[in-house]
């Protein structure tokens, strides 16, 4: 596997994307993406499990349905959600317009939002740009749609990677953006991918579902889960590798890298917090399953006071121990182990006592802390990744809106 | 029912108490306190469902289970919880010491603790401030007993009410300590009522938990539960009513009183947090049944990006929205309505546009903000109180332990 230096959504074969200001953001930035290839692709997606969705949530799951599809379609600065219905059939036609224009069918086309819930779309000022947005589609516009779907992101977050399927090149790129600490309004995350591989349609969503199940689904920053949040993948079969269609070991080389460029982005997520100063690992082992380690190691991600006292760099325990009692799973506090990197606080239920203040100290301060507990009962490990709590955060979630 | 002005936890006859510096503390503020009541009084209590627990709690919750004691014993500034097998043996034996001075058996104490996890309690110092803290009781201790179990709360939080029960006079006094956001190393509450009524032990049980339920389990500053929180109870018959031991009309009246006092206390611990600029009331209406519109509540309360916005006076109903559909609640979003007080800014999935920015600004500013949801499903209530999470919270809660 080779990281392709510059790479993005575009790398892998066959795939343009364009990234224009429609004056939906009144700074002149871009907030519009497209991203096509020219025959349809394999289609797969994730699509946020909030009980609210956004409109263009609800259109993407309907397309996503044939496996078919051939295009993102992206604005930011405003969620495309909580409009009511005269929003949904606005944004329809919208897509309607967009399809016409690109002379595909509007269910090959997977629409995608981020921004303030609630706001209309200014559907008018887009429909006019569509023309615009089109004739600038090219190898080089992935930079400028990976710019497009940017809110309050520091850089715009893309990665593409190559490898080869029986002496067959194969790419992968990707573009996101925000999440929770980093995305002020929201927390949503949108993950857009593209590859070459020949893969059916339902290799392509396993695999999919198993690289965000280790890698976005991995991080949380404050619990909360955006009514428009989205991991979609186009795969077009450009790279004539022989069509993936059971789960053999072309599949698990694709799924593995699948996973590897996922997990490069959902890292890039939680480091660009605007509010994050530390990148937090909190892994939980000796559990006995994986879905109680993950719901200690969330838990642990997720307590206010855990995450103030990392920010504070202060290795105080009680309170990771005080959250992991907190996650509805029976322990064995006798058997419960915590360390600060390699550095154990709290043994076999007893305090180590005195604590290496220094060496604690020192660890503290670096800007990766990974958190290790041991629950004593079984052979499960699961993780999260995490960051911490700052004034930073308080003051962009106080003062976004207004 | 009358308050009574000043009143405490000896208001109810036949109750003393002391609160004085046995050393835990090191500025020599009070940190050991001592109820106690002359004979054996019926005894109830709630603990915390945190998995991990302190000594006191495990201790606490075995002498419960007589529905028999007389006394609590509460230290601050240490919480006497994850020490290991020694540390409970030693809180063991220092019950045991207690009792011997006090000439009652171990199981009449009701221990409970608030302060820093894993670090052993200081039993030597408090062993030798034994006799000190017996001789001090008197019904005019109640005040410094309530100082006592502060760790950085800015008041004492006392209260005390009568009513009568068949032309008997009935009193409960209570004081408590504590929580979340208040707290900043745990979210520790701790509660303590006493009364002179007389009630048979499963009846004052079942009233203690039906009060606990409309109060204290109606708050939330950052949905972590402490390892030693604690809601107790002790009915010493004092008052000579006719011992209430059905769910007669006496009981609704004890009960309804045992609420209104919770309630109170419970309004106090959300308002005195150091970092706490609002008191939120989060409302679900017309839920399918009270559990769904508590998880919902909760969930809007627990949201960061909700309490940052409010923190912030920004009516982001938005991240309401967000937040309501992240609870795990089936939900028709074309039903859903959000008012921030009267004031509706999404009617029946729909946005209200224009939003009337000058009204919903001065609402915001206010002290107590309610926030009101419809779900439009049904005829179920409930509602949650928290606070706004502010600079001050990260503050405290990063400079804490060091």
């Amino acid at each position: 596997m080779d990281w392709i230096k510059d790479g993005g959504i575009t790398s892998p074969l066959d795939f343009i994307a364009s990234g224009i200001n429609a004056g939906i953001k009144s700074d002149k930035k871009k907030d519009l993406a497209l991203v096509t290839t020219s025959q349809p692709a394999a289609a797969a997606g994730m699509i946020t499990k909030n009980r609210v969705q956004a409109n263009t949530c609800v259109i993407t799951a309907e397309h996503l349905k044939s496996g078919k599809a051939r295009a993102f379609f992206i604005n930011s600065d405003n969620a495309n959600c909580a409009t009511g219905p005269k929003g949904l059939a606005e944004t329809r036609s919208l897509v309607s317009v967009l399809a016409g224009k690109l002379k595909i069918p509007p269910a090959e086309i997977l629409p995608a939002s981020t921004g303030v819930i609630g706001v209309p779309l200014p559907v008018d000022k887009i429909e006019a740009s569509l023309d615009r947005l089109i004739a600038a589609r090219s190898v080089e516009g992935g930079g400028r749609s990976a710019e497009a779907i940017m809110t309050t992101d520091t850089y715009a977050k893309e990665a593409a990677l190559s490898f080869e399927i029986n002496d067959t090149a194969v790419k992968i790129g990707a573009m996101a953006k925000g999440v929770g600490m980093i995305e002020p309004n929201m927390a949503t995350m949108l993950v857009f991918l593209t590859s070459d591989i020949a893969i059916s349609a339902p290799l392509l969503e396993k695999a999919l579902r198993g690289a965000v199940d280790s890698s976005f689904h991995r991080l949380t920053v404050d619990g909360d889960t955006s009514t428009n949040d989205m991991a979609l993948i186009l795969a077009n079969g450009a790279a004539n590798n022989p069509l993936i269609d059971k789960a053999d070991d072309d599949y698990r080389v694709f799924s593995r890298n699948l996973t590897v460029i996922c997990q490069k982005l959902a890292r890039m997520i939680v480091k660009d917090g605007e509010g994050a100063t530390k990148f937090i690992t909190i892994t939980v082992n000796n559990a006995q399953n994986m879905a109680e380690a993950d719901k200690i190691a969330r838990k642990v991600a997720n307590s206010n006071l855990v995450k103030t006292a990392l920010f504070g760099e202060d290795a105080n325990w009680g309170r990771v121990l005080m959250a992991l009692g907190n996650a509805g799973v029976e322990l064995d506090p006798t058997r419960l182990s915590i360390a600060f990197g390699s550095i154990c606080v709290f043994e076999n239920g007893e305090p180590v006592i005195p604590l290496p203040e220094g060496p604690l100290g020192d660890l503290l301060k670096k800007p990766e802390i990974d958190i290790n507990i041991s629950l004593g009962v079984g052979e499960a490990s699961n993780w999260i990744w995490t960051s911490d709590l700052s004034y930073e955060y308080v003051r962009i979630n106080a003062d976004y809106r207004s």
